[in-house]
């Protein structure tokens, strides 16, 4: 799966991901009044307006970018009924050609990682029959509880020819508490970030590894030190935008060869019509604002990576 | 909500949760094949399957216990099928009076935790409506975090009564992979103890907080260094029987007062029909080998907490 990333990023020229992570207080008033004057001010009536908010996202940025990355807690919140327009997300952006990152956070033990591996990347086994539950492309995933959490998830990436990218350093004010902590000389998320390698390591596709790191943009020191410690894997960059990442902070995420880093934004492309920026298209226009930012952030992305070079 | 938990254990004198991880292939080929006969061999007809297993599982032991543990991946893994299956399971478990520890694992930062605190412990406005999607009364989480993950957690916790168990010690093998390892002379899972036991404190309901921690019934000793660290603190103790750990090995998870940790165990109980011991049951009488299993359980547990006192 990383060298269909590699393709579709090569093609667009934008190493970048939007995050689908659709807060009912983003989605504007015309779509929240149909949806619940379909289906009533009810979960369901939510998670119509999440489904009907992200299409008309999706078909307005799809031709500039590889990738989205769905935030499945967005949909998780409205039960059952927001799960079903996560999973009609992950259709509908296959449909239009698109990767999905599924940004599920998953990390248990053995049988349990297992399935919920089979669950987002995988399939399970029903009587004679095989079926592909949510079917994402990349996931993300927890490491706290060491290899007998990820292997499972690197055993259906082997047999799936599917991703995951493993949470090192993530982009929040308190990753640190943990993350940052020295042992042996050196902070946890570097010792997280070897073993993440060594994972990596199992899981080739020619020139990069079906599994990559995440790492925020927030922390551009710490991208650069990863970035050497990883260096077959693509490093997925939350936190540009809303979170306070810009574009000259991200140079050290990327290889030379110009690749090995996709970055994330959400509010800041999905929400784009709130910032004065893009006012001018209205919440009627959402959708065009929202495709002017995919533009910006691609040129910001772009510039930076030329300015370093 | 931890008091309502403490009723209930001292009105068992059961310190233990059945954990309801529905296997398809711990269903036994009865509840299968009609499952599969109304609903097809998919998978809505493997979450009907694992749903009427659970069913005959909770009448069979609810009497005996004062809480079970779902395991959500083995729900998710069939989709959205399962998730209704999981949600039917956490209603069913009410009505029965049991309190229902949601084994989520979640974790991620601000509003995106604050989603997932909504999905399984609180409550998500919709218009003028408000809807308690999964509704557990107890939910696990990853710490890996930091604060910025575990404070929208604790914000439910506070709004709601209920509570969450956070991931400090795990039960599996490579649990120690970066949990043991040595920070300023300690490891890492005492760092992350010291840390419930300081977010405990912002979480207390009379003598013991709504903040526990998980830690594995296969580290004993580790168990015992935790006790100490969160004397506040019920502590949730998977590994028991199928992963090893036994009625001995848990007395030190428990404070003077005979409180203090909740034991689990799920194949154990919920597949002994396939153990030797409760062969005599059959797969037809599987949910009279679950009560069984629990009451040996239980008398394994009483019998080494009095040995030890």
């Amino acid at each position: 799966m990383i060298q269909k990333l590699i393709e579709k990023i090569k093609k667009t020229n934008a190493p970048i991901c939007v995050g689908l992570d659709p807060m009912l207080s983003y989605v504007p008033e015309q779509i929240l009044k149909e949806a619940y004057s379909d289906c009533g001010e009810t979960l369901s009536g939510a998670a119509e307006a999440i489904w009907r908010y992200n299409r008309k996202l999706i078909d307005a940025t799809c031709d500039l970018i590889p990738a989205v990355k769905p935030q499945v807690a967005m949909y998780e919140q409205f039960g059952v009924e927001g799960l079903k327009a996560f999973q009609k997300t992950v259709e509908y952006c296959h449909e239009k050609g698109l990767i999905v990152i599924g940004d599920v956070k998953r990390g248990d033990i053995g049988s349990t990682s297992a399935a919920y591996a089979a669950a987002h990347l995988g399939k399970v086994t029903v009587g004679t029959n095989a079926y592909a539950p949510f079917d994402e492309d990349f996931a993300t995933v927890n490491p706290y509880l060491g290899t007998d959490g990820i292997q499972p998830f690197l055993d259906v990436c082997g047999e799936e020819g599917k991703g995951i990218f493993i949470l090192v350093k993530t982009s929040n004010p308190s990753s640190g508490e943990f993350q940052d902590r020295i042992m042996d000389g050196r902070p946890l998320y570097e010792w997280v970030g070897e073993k993440v390698a060594e994972w990596a390591g199992s899981c080739m596709e020619d020139s990069y590894s079906n599994v990559g790191a995440v790492v925020g943009a927030t922390y551009p020191e710490m991208g650069k030190i990863l970035r050497r410690i990883l260096p077959k894997s693509f490093i997925l960059v939350p936190g540009y935008g809303a979170q306070g990442g810009k574009g000259a902070d991200l140079t050290h995420f990327f290889n030379a060869d110009g690749l090995g880093a996709i970055v994330n934004s959400s509010r800041g492309i999905i929400a784009a019509y709130k910032q004065e920026k893009y006012q001018k298209f209205g919440a009627e226009h959402f959708e065009e604002a929202a495709r002017a930012a995919v533009e910006d952030m691609i040129a910001d992305i772009d510039g930076a990576l030329r300015a370093a070079n």
